[in-house]
């Protein structure tokens, strides 16, 4: 996820959204409306949220109905074919640069699985270890040691593996994918991929030549074993916003070829516990919420390094209240309280200075010790045999029931 | 083999040997001395020669005696190490753009057949499907179709099933072979890649990601199913010289990961029947002859189209002889007539003006419609299956046996 030269320097004034670099202007917070509005994107209206339960007979995912994938691409395409009785395919990613996985890390796959049990449809995982070995200083068998430690964390998140197929781009790309790949690459010229990715000259190729990598598995051909003879299938891509210039390019080829463009669900980026000025950063631990940090760890960290918005006294607290807007255990809070009616209630006690600070990080620091020791359990009975089987290049004939 | 628009551009003056582009100085004759000089690639002398034949304990082929395989880099360093007992491999390839070959494409396969069984060494045959799909206005589908129709020629030419492994890009690109695209593509800027090849930022990122696709191949490690553990291999690729810029960078890249810089022995162009001036042009057919040719078409092209170095009349042809230096019969015999006696007597016979262009016409009529007959016959007897068997995926045992 290293900037290029080039968006790091700009990054001193302007915003900078690459799926390299996230900063906001002048190191401030993201504004997702200039986001939206530069990339293209839609937001996600609450008539849209409706109709997904609608669909779905299920109450919306707490991240759809709190704005955390706010934006969309021919989402509602998606949806109206699904009415129609049409099925479609979901498609997300992880690039394995570390050992352990953060909260932010997890957001995609634990929407990704709602939707998977909400729409009852196939799904695919991307593992880009070839990225990752392009833009890190890792060795190649790292990065695939690394996308193996990672499935077992994706699949911890409860992945039906009936309907899902895991893949490390080092191990499958080849044969139909590999020809999707040279497709895309033959319709992307140098300097459009200089206009989406910014590329300089000093650039390697392999940074040239990785775009098509993550494009083409929004195209049903490219998993033969799994769509063969369904070309029209639809894809349904829930990813960070950071993510949105890859798709951008994909679905600019993508009726070149005959296919449906790819759909996009897209999510704002999950903050440090320092504050929203981004994404969390792998190289300060204290930054983020590991999902191997003990109960010990989460409390030091929510209680030393979250930022607050609370006053400086207790007297000026019950008097002004806190500033909700950028509370950091609140927005977390937000992010994976469940409950509604009491996520409202600590905005509002605390908003008006009778909940302290202290409090609502106890609060946090027990939903999160939950949900980190839930994980924890999880991949623990995650085998590598389990591993192997969720990557095996298989059919899953039951993946649409 | 497109040129690209800015090479085009130069090549009204200067010499331009790319892999996509033959031309020699203002239309003229392609001088190999300047272009040794610009690669930086040693000529093959009569000392190497000798030193071939002395640890083959063969005549030296035909090619390598008259200078049609003329440079070479590191070959020596091949020939020391097979001298102190050390094997090494074959590597060479073909583009698949058109279902006929003309005698050009065969030249390299000839001499590679005579090195296998002079040396007694493995030999992988890379089929760039996909580059010509890159570079040409061919599907995916028509390119692959061209992949195994080409082989079929390719066996033609005698090659050992149990030394040889050919294989196309669509189907054989992942798995060990990609890791070593990606580990290659990390260690070429894309300003290095211009300089070497040319692009501009008008060419799709096709082209930009194909250079490691041909670079791989020099690596063991591409192969596990034939050199799993044998890192240290070294490689010796035949090719045309226009194929030299791929391996100047897969040269520059192989010691970074550990490799032998793979050697090169390298060849002249072939020149159309008009003349020499670059190589023959799959879009004029009277150009070159195909080895689809009838006797009756060979005689007609020699005939007709051969560029001669006669005179105008018999009588200033007896009196001043003929410019063998620019008369095509003389040089086509010079790659395919064996004897070297009789071609030092057509030579001279023709050169003092008692032999008639006429007469050398028919000579090469008849040598060429022999090989040409030679080839058909071969290839009638190329199945499906023998084409299966040699792009099978399997270790050879007795490869160097």
């Amino acid at each position: 996820m290293e900037p290029s030269a080039e968006t790091n320097n700009e990054a001193a004034e302007e915003q900078v959204v690459t799926p390299w670099e996230v900063s906001g202007k002048d190191g401030g917070k993201i504004d997702y409306d200039k986001l939206i509005d530069r990339f293209g994107c839609q937001r996600i209206d609450q008539s849209l949220i409706q109709r997904v339960e609608h669909l779905t007979s299920l109450p919306a995912h707490v991240f759809l109905r709190r704005g955390v994938f706010f934006a969309h691409r021919d989402f509602s395409e998606i949806l109206n074919a699904y009415e129609k009785g049409d099925k479609f395919y979901l498609y997300t990613g992880r690039g394995p640069s570390s050992e352990a996985l953060h909260l932010g890390h997890l957001i995609p796959f634990m929407f990704t699985k709602y939707l998977q049990d909400a729409f009852k449809v196939p799904l695919v995982i991307q593992l880009t270890d070839d990225e990752k070995f392009l833009w890190k200083n890792l060795t190649v068998d790292e990065c695939r040691r690394l996308a193996r430690e990672n499935a077992k964390d994706i699949i911890a998140c409860g992945f039906d593996i009936s309907k899902t197929f895991i893949f490390s781009d080092f191990d499958f790309v080849g044969g139909a994918f590999y020809r999707n790949m040279v497709e895309v690459a033959k319709r992307v010229t140098y300097n459009q991929a200089v206009g989406i990715f910014g590329f300089t000259g000093e650039d390697h190729i392999g940074k040239v030549s990785f775009p098509p990598v993550q494009a083409v598995p929004s195209f049903p051909s490219s998993f033969p074993h799994l769509f063969s003879g369904k070309d029209n299938l639809r894809c349904l891509i829930p990813c960070a916003i950071d993510q949105d210039p890859y798709f951008r390019m994909t679905r600019d080829v993508a009726p070149k070829l005959g296919y449906h463009k790819p759909a996009l669900i897209e999510s704002l980026f999950f903050p440090a516990l320092q504050g929203e000025t981004g994404k969390m950063s792998a190289s300060d631990p204290n930054s983020a919420i590991y999902v191997t940090d003990s109960a010990k760890d989460i409390k030091n960290k929510v209680n030393r390094h979250a930022f607050s918005g609370g006053q400086d006294s207790v007297e000026k607290h019950r008097q002004l209240g806190a500033n909700i807007e950028i509370d950091i255990p609140v927005k977390y809070l937000s992010f994976f309280l469940e409950d509604d009616a009491e996520l409202e209630h600590i905005k509002k006690e605390y908003g008006a200075g009778r909940m302290l600070t202290g409090e609502v990080k106890q609060r946090l620091v027990q939903v999160l010790t939950e949900l980190v020791e839930r994980h924890r359990t999880a991949r623990a009975n995650v085998t590598d045999e389990m591993v192997d089987a969720f990557m095996a290049v298989r059919p899953l004939p039951y993946m649409f029931d």
